[in-house]
């Protein structure tokens, strides 16, 4: 039975990958990576993985992703789906025509706001690739955010919020006050200056670079790290935690 | 300048563990390790990944853990403060013996639900012991429960509350639908019938069980897998995923 693996690859440093996903990474016959276009960032990052943790033969095939349609903002979850439906009839065409068993390289940890899992559920549910397949969790870079901060996520006990910028409001509005923010296209800190703030950019990477203090403090210094960042290294993301 | 290092290990299997965490095992001087009393089974499993990773030559010191103080349990917050001041001074007192590079094992990652980083920020503050620290993060119980399920721990989009067992009620009068809960002594899912649940015991251990399914199907069958696995390994450790 040919198999499908997962593969959490951590936020950043090729160090920070696990001994389980260097031997699946071992294990597969070549690896299928999605492609956002010309000078992807994170694309040369696993090209860079893979060359060090499997060697420069490794397999990539780089499935150009297809345009997301981000015509109506309300419907969010409609288009995300059609966008997966378009991902997995891409990954399909690779897996039939490409045998052995296939890898799929997955930032961070595949369990936080990323798709892969459901599209290769997809690509199971369409009927035409027969496949096992397992996920490798790997760190996520809410976990070295917090590692660089050195804190825990949480105060004793107590819960924690794990969210998109588009929906920090809403977890503010039912009463959170601890909450980790990721996907943001920008930061907005509005209304948050009786809050602490704990951020990190590119964490991982060369062009790591973190912040950490009352808001309303360091609100102007993240901005001014974010834009720095982008410059420094082509690309941004980052992540925070705020704390009431 | 001494360092103390602050190391994930994951939630039982020892290949869980990244390459940054079997270097930083490798740079330590020894090891000190919570000891909760006679056959702690996870004192077991951290000489394990040791011997394992660094040789049967690591050093291990463990220090009993001070008792709790669970008379009151309305100042759930003081008692912990209290037993994590105990634990700072039992382990300066080792840290000031012994020379070198110290590490701490953490289960799982040390950011959700462990005390090991307030406590060495104790030990630091008490002024006695000078020394650098750092935090390696690990995979925690919570991504492990994700994989094994093979499912993103949100809906697309969607938020996740991280909580324990003790305010799993209140998050669900807050609105959350979608709740990880961890630190369960037993398990309550009255109320929770429309739920659904995925559900993982002693994940990454020989002992590991999952079970999934809607709460009102599956919720017996959580109870005997539950005790059953308490049967076979000695101890038994859970997390879960509710969703509305
Ligand atoms: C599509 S999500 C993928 C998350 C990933 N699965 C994880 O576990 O980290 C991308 C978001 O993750 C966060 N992120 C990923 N890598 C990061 C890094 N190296 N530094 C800071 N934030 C990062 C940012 O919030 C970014 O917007
Ligand atoms: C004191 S907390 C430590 C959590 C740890 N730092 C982590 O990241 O997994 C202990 C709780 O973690 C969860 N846990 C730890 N190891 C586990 C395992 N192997 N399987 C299932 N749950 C586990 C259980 O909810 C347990 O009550």
């Amino acid at each position: 039975m040919r198999r499908i693996r997962v593969i959490g690859i951590g936020p950043g440093d090729p160090d920070q990958v696990t001994l389980e996903a260097v031997a699946a990474m071992h294990s597969v016959a070549y690896f299928v990576v999605a492609d956002k276009g010309p000078d992807d960032p994170l694309l040369e990052a696993r090209r860079e993985l893979l060359k060090r943790h499997v060697g420069s033969a490794a397999q990539v095939v780089a499935v150009r992703d297809p345009e997301r349609d981000r015509a109506d903002p309300a419907d969010y979850r409609g288009a995300v789906s059609d966008w997966h439906e378009a991902r997995a009839e891409a990954y399909e065409r690779v897996i039939l025509q490409q045998p052995g068993d296939v890898g799929f390289l997955v930032w961070g940890d595949p369990a936080f706001y990323d798709s892969t899992i459901r599209i290769v559920e997809r690509v199971l549910a369409r009927g035409n690739v027969e496949a096992e397949w397992d996920v490798i969790p790997g760190i996520s870079s809410l976990q070295l955010l917090a590692a660089r901060h050195r804190i825990v996520l949480h105060e004793i006990g107590q819960p924690i919020t794990v969210t998109t910028a588009r929906k920090l409001r809403e977890a503010v509005d039912a009463g959170a006050d601890n909450i980790l923010v990721m996907l943001s296209a920008r930061i907005d800190l509005d209304g948050f200056d009786e809050w602490h703030i704990w951020w990190g950019a590119n964490l991982g990477t060369e062009h790591e670079r973190l912040v950490a203090g009352p808001v309303a403090d360091v609100a102007a210094e993240i901005d001014e790290a974010r834009a720095a960042t982008k410059a420094d290294a082509g690309w941004v993301m980052d992540a925070y935690l705020l704390r009431r």
